[in-house]
């Protein structure tokens, strides 16, 4: 007989740790269970179900070959078996056995186990104010949720909408509303960006101005107070702490984030860890060496900040559901930790990050710069080619990259300057690295000296004093509440409507008249210098630099970053 | 006075030498010459100034400001002296000058250097056959060469043309005669593929089944004898090694690979590579320790093979043109080797590599084992997702990653797996990381177990032993050689034609009904296991393993790949 293997949930990681340890152990006995009667589909699928982009909600637990991941399709081509509508109850760990209910029927039985995987996953936290448990009040943890939501949109009586969260899922479902349905949306936010684990302000503020381009009403810092019923038809509405801010709306979704189900592991005395997920060593395995666990319900290690979190993803799961089963099945595979490796399609816009984000790294203990560029992704003289904004993080003593953020129309060419850093990431990479990183180059796809290489020289020029920047945020804000003057280096042309708006307080010497006409500037008084996307105000600082101008700082990525994260600037 | 700074060659590392260095020294004297008129061109695009994508040949040497990069610019914008049209003539290493000589006048004078730099580049190989220096026969070294090519074409008098050799230059301005021009091309290479030095021959056929289905005629393993011209209208014959070929074209373009210009340094004594480019160390210094040199002219450690050679991109050039500044300004910046990552557009296919080809890795003294993989590159249920496919190189013992290939129609996305690997290689990376690489997931942009992993994992089972593959190219020749069977586990309409063609050599026993059917398949005979892109083939083979079938060959990435590198195949 072979071993018994009991995994509990079956969406993401149960799966591929019951067919991988099939596939690496013929004889050992593998039983699958989960509540629910949808099993292994792609979740991360759901928003773009909900938006349209998805047509059939079979296609989200079909095979690329078009076979529905049901029972049969474990038993037959998988030989593993699965009981769905199946809850575990109890873990007797000193019998080595899971007590199990037949949610149907309400039958008990157990099941023996040599070796246990808790696929538990997370749910959607319902924050505690009142009416967040309406009937029209939605999570999008399950494809039941998407169904309902989808069937609401589908009879057209939906008009308005509320949104709670401005993380992933909540921008998600928010363009998955507003993009196809047409529904006027709002988006709800405490904190005074989106994305605010994930991003630094200069991205996030891209991203919002995208949100706010497909008529999302974005309001941030903003608490929602309360969810009361309007009459018996089923409208809501929402208070939040903005002063006479009603909302009324016909449903709200709630993206507060997850939680991971970890009661049964507690229960069972399993380990759980300071975020509150199951604690795991590097083998995937809990406190109790014959259990594994993985995917949302476990807290993994931040390679770069060292602390302990939460991550739900679909791709962790997966690389760590075939982990547990290649060390079920006698093998040694380790997974690490994550560097928190991200991306995301809000409308025409690819975002994309990994590592920290200023304030995490400021929280962490670094000492954080970052630079800010803003360049073409392919060559700037080929036709494809699309401004990409990157925004890279160092620690100032060390030079060691803490971060990257990047934003961009082109979304494969965002996530790639990511991803190359994303992967260097564990290995500890530097500035200088990042200067000379040996990416692919053609002018179909990227630059001699490529976007990414230039975000290094960037942070490099920073570090070593020769630049002097201020992101274009703090500028927008400077600029408005200080007196502060701006050095325009770009073209005549490009230059008149400010200076025809702000008078002395937009000086316009174009970079090639600039060494000619130096004696024009003030020495003593404060600079903003500006170009397109600033190559040529770090170029005119340096030679300011020379010529003893002290008090100048460069906008960091231009005109083009001030632009993207405020369309009507002038 | 500042240091004198002479730099001869004003392409690439030449202008971006000069400019960094007046940054990091505003004293400096910076005398930068070149023996043409137009400077500071990116010459990466001249095929697709030929090809149509580029109208103006002016937006190759302007800025993304579109000011041009003439002596003007140089002089007002970067405080650099630019002489054009200036020929160096001698290099005086114990007087420290260059003997340069004012090709219009023909005037000669010195120019006295404290640290002196050559970008001297690489000009086009002319072969040593008959008629390869006739008019009609071109190189597309500069601008100049584009020009003519694309003045001709223009005229509409050329109809037929032939290229010689296919790397990656041939393979642009094959694509460049043919996409927008519809000039018949004949691509003709020595080898038994296309992009030789770069790919192995699975997505090497890739390629050339894109250039194929697009009208171009490739003669593989065919040397050219011979180049006469017909008449005096100006037409050639070239003759080739193939019995009976005898083109008649208008034009010959040749792309015969490129040669480091190192007369200078070596009539100079300075020390040349075993590759013939100019030796440099790592901080790009000369055997004189005031003579720096990058770019196409020198030769650059390969970090895998740990050989020198010669790779003359761009991308290397400017990123080391950055390195040389900082060093000369007293800087320490080293250039540490390459891993030859390369990218290219062919037609509507983007391909992209890094590391070694299997045929290097052998030569190298490797143990070479690959896998091939066929993915979409986002989620497969995304409605923007592309087949992507990837070979992926690792040395059998040490399990460390020699190289990676993919091509696919998104080229962005097709780069994007390359470049995580890319910049891995230099720390050594092993098949365990690439299972686990943390890249960023979203539907739109990746699976959640991504193609670059599922690579990782395939070459991961074969190293095990647990997948015993063939490649398609391999599969495609054995099957019409030799009796082999195929099992396809496919559905049964996928397989029909093929059971109807091949009769009893093609078992159909779909995937679902293999565990019960499993009686059906002779023991002690071989086959070759085939499903769409390869999980399920594997997944057979690892049942039929546990069965006692031991001569079995899963077909790697499934008739995805036998598609794509033989559409025809039935």
């Amino acid at each position: 007989m072979g071993k018994r293997i009991v995994i509990i949930g079956a969406v993401a990681l149960g799966p591929k740790v019951a067919c991988r340890l099939r596939r690496l152990d013929p004889k050992a006995e593998i039983t699958l269970i989960d509540r629910d009667n949808i099993i292994s589909y792609g979740g991360c699928g759901i928003p773009y179900y909900v938006g349209g982009d998805i047509n059939d909600i079979e296609d989200l637990y079909k095979t690329t070959a078009h076979a529905i991941r049901d029972q049969a399709f474990f038993a037959d081509c998988k030989g593993v078996n699965v009981l769905t509508r199946v809850e575990a109850r109890e873990i007797r760990r000193r019998e080595k056995r899971v007590r199990i209910c037949h949610l149907e029927t309400g039958a008990e039985e157990f099941l023996d186990y040599d070796k246990l995987v808790l696929a538990t996953g997370a749910q959607a936290v319902r924050p505690p104010f009142p009416g967040s448990g309406l009937p029209r009040v939605f999570t999008v943890s399950d494809l039941h949720d998407a169904e309902t939501i989808k069937g609401l949109m589908a009879t057209g009586k939906i008009g308005t909408a509320a949104v709670i969260g401005a993380g992933a899922i909540g921008l998600e479902i928010t363009e998955a509303l507003t993009d196809l349905w047409g529904i006027e949306t709002t988006l709800i936010e405490m904190e005074d960006q989106v994305l605010p684990t994930l991003l630094g302000k200069c991205i996030a503020r891209i991203a919002a101005k995208e949100l706010e381009r497909h008529g999302v009403n974005l309001l941030l810092e903003t608490k929602v107070m309360e969810i009361a019923e309007i009459g018996e038809n089923g409208r809501l509405t929402v208070t939040t702490s903005r002063e006479g801010k009603k909302l009324e709306v016909d449903i709200v979704v709630l993206a507060a984030g997850v939680r991971p189900n970890t009661v049964l592991a507690r229960e069972a005395g399993l380990a759980l860890g300071t975020s509150g997920g199951i604690s795991v060593d590097r083998r995937m395995r809990t406190s109790d060496p014959d259990i594994y666990a993985g995917g949302d319900c476990v807290e993994v290690r931040n390679l770069i900040s060292g602390e302990n979190t939460l991550m739900a993803l679909g791709s962790l799961a997966n690389r760590q559901g075939r982990i547990i089963a290649t060390n079920i099945s006698g093998g040694q595979s380790h997974f690490k930790g994550t560097v928190g490796t991200f991306c995301l399609k809000l409308f025409a816009l690819g975002i994309s990050k990994a590592g920290l984000t200023y304030r995490q790294a400021k929280e962490t203990g670094f000492d954080p710069v970052y630079a800010v560029v803003s360049q073409a992704d392919h060559a700037h003289f080929y036709p494809s080619s699309e401004l990409l904004y990157i925004a890279l993080l160092a620690d100032r003593k060390s030079r060691k990259i803490l971060g990257i953020e990047a934003a961009g129309k082109n979304g494969d060419a965002v996530k790639s300057r990511v991803d190359t850093i994303a992967v260097l990431l564990r290995h500890g990479v530097d500035v200088d690295e990042v200067c000379s990183l040996e990416t692919g180059y053609a002018p179909p796809f990227a630059s001699a000296m490529d976007v990414i290489n230039n975000a290094g020289n960037a942070l490099d020029n920073i570090l070593s004093g020769s630049n002097r920047p201020i992101d274009a945020a703090d500028f927008l804000y400077e600029f408005a509440h200080n007196g502060t003057r701006v050095l325009d280096v770009r073209g005549e042309k490009e230059a008149a409507p400010f200076k025809e708006k702000y008078g002395a307080r937009w000086l316009n010497i174009p970079q090639d008249q600039l060494r000619r006409r130096v004696a024009e500037i003030p020495v003593d008084e404060a600079f903003f210098l500006l170009c397109d996307t600033g190559p040529r105000s770090y170029e005119a600082q340096v030679f300011l630099n020379s010529q003893e101008f002290a008090n100048t700082r460069n906008i960091q990525g231009g005109f083009a970053m001030i632009k993207a994260i405020d369309p009507n600037f002038i």
